[in-house]
């Protein structure tokens, strides 16, 4: 298993790893305050749902740490909610951000009930530490049952990245791989290069490199002729949001793999963790899909590819309907259709 | 209507536009024996099946040229055939390369039988000419029978480049809107970028522009997401060789757009002369598929993409088969199914 860091809390700022630079280069860099913070997640330095969430939640605490100690508790939740809001539109599909900024709310909120004003941000570092601990565990569960549900296939294609470095261990979708690593499985997953930012051809390859794993890149229109030539066993994605019926929001090419897997009759998997199910929408057609800027497009490494003033349309995100999933693995096991009864399920019993 | 002059011989060579600059740079470039002509060809300098198949024409008659005057017919016909065979072998899956270098060795043949040696030379090149004006008739008729095809629709999605950029005049595709423009029709197209090579970034787009054509641009993967908000009416493409049932080979992920066509209710149009058919072939299934260097997808502009020694599978076509295509349309009309039967009566009146 390979260990990145790639979010911490150094006690007076929030080390990340700068995500577009890789693989060139691994280059930590620290943030120390809430603008550096939404300007490191929306330039995608800090990217992947679950690593937005933390460093989100980091970016509260380092907020937060400067509010006087002897200020009002009132002033203190007034600027809690402002900054919370503030952080939350940084990214407006994934909704680990707002669900991690949410429960570090939550606990301020109780510190200051129950005692000193002084252990509210202590009792925030403190939830924010724990959401990253029981993620480790959580992302080891959907590994697991990633692999309990891929270990018959051999060939198997991803999107996007998914693993360890969006993650606070393992990943989401690569974590299955991670764990079949150690029980001596050797899969082969054919990497979709992921334009336009490429986090497929960049991160993926890099991290399954790392840990020995066999990575073969192909561009993302490439994907259905090889699941027609049988060369794709089954397809294992992560996701942004998932609404309470199954429909999945992720990264931008995911549907167009979903449409060619059910044409194809190849299985195809959702891992997340449970923080992803957006129960407040009841499907997809809900969720906001974040329009990035078209430059991302229309030229790569600083040098245009289109020429100038060409017009282009970026969606960073498309939405899977759930009928198009075989299954959603999740830390409560892996669900599958149909999606909106097992969704409530496990909802009432939380 | 926009004029490029995409190949033209000069007497004692042949100038092409170097493909591969664009848009940055318009560059002429002079090629004057079959090797560089083999290497313009398969470093993609000359791109698009008509575009390679008159280049490939031209370097047959420059390479025929510098035979002897008092040399024998059948050493003259031998040195054809070696030279031909030669630059057939410059890119193995359009169809039209073959085709031209066999319509100059029958010429070739003809004059030889009818005239001195040094007559055959010239058969050869007003045969290359012949192939280029009949080619500009060709594909102004593929240009309106393609716009009678989508003169009913607004938003159009095309794939790779297939305009005037890769043929004699008009292009195969973008004739349409370029019939269009003629017209008065105000069509918007949108482009896929077409990864590896970005040919629908670098040169469709160019070609619009020029034209005065809207077009938006959008990464390959994003094109399913669109088609299924409706955003799409209907998708034309252009071929690089058609089997006699219609199976359909072109750039990679035109299966993949076919799919979603079909999938989201959308008609899925090719446009390609006669000469795109291979009728020895009774499948798609049969059409050979270039592998091109992985290095394409690895890196981009020279700078590497993924990390060293990562290993990338790089089809440059993809066969899409003929129940997913709603009509193919040629100078000879607009084919639509059951296309085995439409395409044998065609060569039937041959």
């Amino acid at each position: 298993m390979v260990h990145f860091e790639p979010v911490a809390w150094t006690g007076s700022s929030i080390r990340i790893i700068d995500q577009t630079r890789l693989p060139e280069a691994l280059i930590y860099e620290e943030l120390t305050n809430t603008d550096e913070v939404i300007k490191a997640i929306r330039g995608l330095k800090v990217r992947g749902a679950p690593l937005i969430g933390y460093t989100a939640a980091f970016g509260l605490c380092l907020a937060m740490s400067s509010f006087p100690a002897a200020g009002k508790p009132e002033d203190f939740l007034a600027a809690l909610d402002r900054q919370s809001d503030k952080l939350a539109t940084a990214r407006p599909t994934a909704v680990n951000l707002r669900w991690a900024l949410d429960r570090l709310r939550q606990a301020a909120h109780l510190a200051i009930e129950r005692g000193p004003l002084s252990s509210a941000t202590q009792a925030m570092l403190e939830e924010a530490r724990m959401i990253l601990a029981e993620d480790r565990k959580i992302f080891r569960k959907i590994g697991e049952l990633g692999f309990e549900v891929l270990k018959g296939y051999t060939n198997i294609l991803t999107h996007c990245h998914t693993g360890a470095l969006a993650t606070a261990a393992y990943g989401t979708a690569l974590a299955a791989f991670h764990i079949g690593r150690e029980h001596g499985k050797d899969f082969t997953v054919y990497v979709d290069e992921t334009r336009p930012l490429l986090q497929g051809a960049r991160i993926t390859t890099f991290e399954l490199k790392l840990a020995g794993i066999q990575a073969i890149l192909i561009c993302d229109s490439a994907a259905a002729f090889l699941m027609n030539q049988r060369k794709i066993d089954a397809i294992i994605v992560g996701a942004d949001r998932i609404a309470a019926n199954g429909d999945t929001a992720n990264k931008i090419g995911t549907y167009s793999l979903a449409v060619n897997a059910n044409a194809h009759h190849i299985p195809f998997y959702v891992a997340a963790p449970w923080s992803t199910f957006d129960l407040d929408l009841d499907s997809g057609s809900k969720i906001p899909i974040e329009e990035r800027d078209p430059v991302e497009i229309t030229c790569f490494a600083g040098r245009r590819i289109s020429p100038k003033d060409t017009m282009a349309y970026n969606p960073a995100f498309d939405v899977t309907p759930h009928r198009l999933i075989t299954g959603i693995i999740t830390e409560k096991g892996i669900l599958t259709p149909p999606y909106d009864a097992v969704i409530r399920r496990i909802a009432e019993m939380m």
